[in-house]
């Protein structure tokens, strides 16, 4: 275990390389698509050109205080109101009668909501679990400050025991599949991962109606250099938890990050709900267009290979837009099936591909998962590498 | 210890009321100083007019990553000139050959550097201390998650043996008096938090010339909204791990925040270095005034109530203004000499003014501690009120 997490550690050391972030700067240079950064949305942005800037006085956000009324006093009012009309739009969560927490990004409220359902009152660690293959920072989330009240315990589909939490991550990063919750035992708790449950990944089904449901601005909008997610959190004492945690772990959340963000939630919610004529896009239209041609893209470069396969998915009416739809993750799970090549990631390094393997997610090397929400020059030029590969 | 926690953990939850962070209503009302809330500077930024605000385009900081030719990938480089800036500006810091990294204020960069500097290959907890009274928020943050690898040890003075990080609190938060590491054992370490270490707080006497030293923006130029702290780090390794922590407890810092920060810092050294002729005011000018006036009536109303009793501080030469300072803490560390009157937080209380007791320090209850960064009319019905009671 003690040597697991110490691998664990070493191999996240590797993760942010002087590739990330950036487009390849020649046909034969490095492809970064590790990290899920998601540098897409840029050009739907630049696109609403003034629509969404803001300015900001240099009087505003001086106070720690957002709204002192809140128990979650660090949640900006407006930030809070544009949260709840995006979900009421989208049809993706049930916001009546939630408590909503703010958190600097969907990582402190996962540590939050874990911190929030361990009882402090035993010395004994609660479990936390998710189904392979499980989100990369799960395990690294829970074990790196080597907490007397919670541990990662690996694996939920082997898991024994009542005291556990399990991870739900729906849709799942890395495979994209929906998820529901593995384990049944009536003393569980459960958090539900939902980053990306919205339209532009996959059909809208039903609006999630969980005990606790984290989100995030960086995978719904594009804006992950803004660290804000949020949780809708159903008990009262278990949002208080989690507000707990944020205060101590960061004294809140960026007012400056949400007031900015308010504007930009407006922006995509008024696109739908007061379209301006010749208004030039939408953003899950945008995400959902630029997704659907880059997997048709991604199919084909796997089919050119040869060596390569992907899962396949189920279509089903998306609620939101009214029409049926694919299952388009942000992420490719991608499996080399080609003899005597056992570390997918490895192979690709070795071609200049970077890209996070199997085992960091529990899971088989034959698998590694690749970015598909990186820019247009980086996703075009891995497809044109990937189907020259034999 | 377990049941010191838990007291602590309790005592947190009262922090936040419904009074914090705003004004008085009425001159009867709750005056709420027990947050060090720097609303104080709300006018200044006010008076500045244009000057520090900025447009953000709803296209920017899209991207997670601020600079991957920096191991602290997610340190904003403007931001990182401005601090640099600064300190040499004011003088109060080495930032020659000194690794930079941000944090979501200052709170979370303690966190990580205690982190950084607790060995992972054993299970002997670091002990971590500080001189009482020492910083309110100390032991909870180190106690929280019930780390592994840390833990709060008390008090400096009392401490035994070899293991230990120091916390330097200078100028000690709460009694404003300059403090040097107490502890002097080869093995130990120490982390400096130098969150009021400025010309308007205290005499500049020379540049901070620690292994750590963490800054914030809170305290320094007042936006506690932004959630914004910095390090100055001479060991690369301890730099390394302390930027590992911020990307597993955050994945970085609003971006958001710094590129407003980098703003607000270059009014702020403009003014000082390329002065307007006509421009309203500085920065550091205008708190060391408003701290100069409030001192003044602050020992007023104490000599008028005859009841309370307040450090005393020498003055020195600021080598940033040239001039005689005195020291002016951003908190009174308020004590009450009234026989038979033993907890004065509660005294107060009972007046309707709610302050941040002795015991939270570790310090007699005898003693409290006051906000005088506050806005003007808060503290003006504060000394008038602290005046009447006999």
């Amino acid at each position: 275990m003690e040597q697991n997490k110490e691998n664990m550690a070493a191999k996240q050391e590797t993760v942010v390389s002087n590739t990330s972030g950036k487009p390849p700067a020649s046909k034969d240079f490095v492809i970064n698509l590790d990290v899920g950064d998601p540098t897409m949305y840029e050009s739907f942005w630049k696109g609403m050109g003034d629509q969404g800037a803001i300015t900001i006085p240099s009087s505003q956000t001086i106070s720690y205080f957002s709204d002192v009324t809140n128990f979650c006093w660090f949640l900006e009012p407006e930030f809070a109101r544009e949260i709840r009309r995006l979900h009421k739009l989208v049809g993706n969560a049930v916001t009546e009668d939630r408590h909503l927490i703010v958190g600097t990004g969907s990582s402190q409220l996962l540590q939050a909501a874990v911190y929030a359902l361990s009882p402090s009152d035993t010395t004994d660690q609660m479990n936390v679990v998710s189904v392979v293959p499980y989100y990369s920072s799960y395990a690294p989330l829970m074990d790196y400050l080597r907490s007397g009240l919670f541990r990662w315990a690996g694996d939920a589909c082997t898991f024994k025991g009542d005291a556990y939490i399990e991870l739900v991550c729906s849709p799942s990063n890395p495979d994209g599949f929906l998820r529901q919750a593995f384990l049944k035992s009536e003393g569980g708790k459960t958090i539900h991962d939902l980053a990306y449950y919205w339209p532009q990944y996959t059909p809208i089904t039903s609006p999630a109606d969980h005990d606790i449901s984290i989100f995030t601005i960086s995978k719904s909008i594009g804006h992950a250099g803004s660290r804000l997610g949020w949780a809708l959190v159903k008990d009262a004492a278990v949002a208080r938890k989690m507000t707990k945690f944020i205060e101590l772990s960061t004294i809140g959340v960026s007012k400056v990050s949400q007031i900015r963000a308010t504007k930009i939630l407006k922006v995509v919610s008024d696109s739908y709900e007061h379209p301006i004529p010749g208004n030039p896009d939408k953003l899950f239209d945008f995400g959902r267009r630029l997704l659907v041609d880059r997997w048709k893209k991604l199919r084909e470069a796997v089919k050119a290979s040869g060596i390569f396969s992907l899962p396949e998915f189920p279509s089903e009416t998306c609620k939101f837009t009214g029409e049926k739809a694919e299952t388009l993750p942000a992420f490719a799970w991608l499996k080399c099936e080609k003899e005597g090549i056992e570390d997918c990631a490895s192979f690709l390094r070795t071609h200049k591909i970077l890209t996070r393997g199997g085992s960091y997610f529990g899971a088989s090397p034959n698998y590694t998962r690749v970015s598909m929400i990186d820019r247009d020059e980086t996703f075009d030029l891995f497809t044109e590498r990937l189907s020259s590969l034999h």
